[in-house]
């Protein structure tokens, strides 16, 4: 399996970000070809120290990092990825890699 | 469900990262309790814009936040956090929250 992590960082208008990922960008990033599971935080984003900084984390599962690369690099994925913009005011970090449960 | 990641910076030595990380680490981050499963990234770890500076990324899975906190507050949760500054010469990032899947 592979995972793509997206992690948003705190946004201006938190309520604004909560609505327009809920009713706009999630609908989009589901149509990726490829996604087989769909994960996100809810609550609060917490790290040892207590804020972490981030408001929202998204866990898109793929079977393998081939798979999750063709997905971003389709309509669909380049459609969510063009999409960022217009709501992650905070900046978003992306990372992908393959795993293994040990 | 909740999850934490932990995110490991590049190493100044990734053979010797990954060697303590399998022999010793992973041992013990096995036995805190109320863990459900325990993902690692496999390969490089990578982001939209090629390099992310990310070597290592651990996803431990649990009930929910409040038994996520209860074995990182745990022996063996303190253990395994104790341990960090054996290996982690990079710097690791922790985040932690309540999933849903959408």
């Amino acid at each position: 399996m592979a995972r793509l992590l997206v992690m948003y960082k705190t946004p201006k208008d938190q309520a604004a970000f909560d609505d327009y990922y809920m009713r706009i960008h999630a609908p989009l990033a589901k149509k990726i070809p490829g996604l087989r599971k769909y994960e996100i935080s809810r609550g609060r984003v917490a790290s040892p120290a207590g804020d972490s900084g981030c408001h929202l984390v998204a866990i898109l599962h793929f079977d393998d990092v081939e798979a999750l690369k063709s997905g971003l690099a389709s309509p669909e994925g380049q459609a969510a990825a063009g999409d960022l913009s217009n709501f992650a005011s905070g900046g978003v970090d992306l990372l992908f890699f393959d795993t293994n449960e040990i």
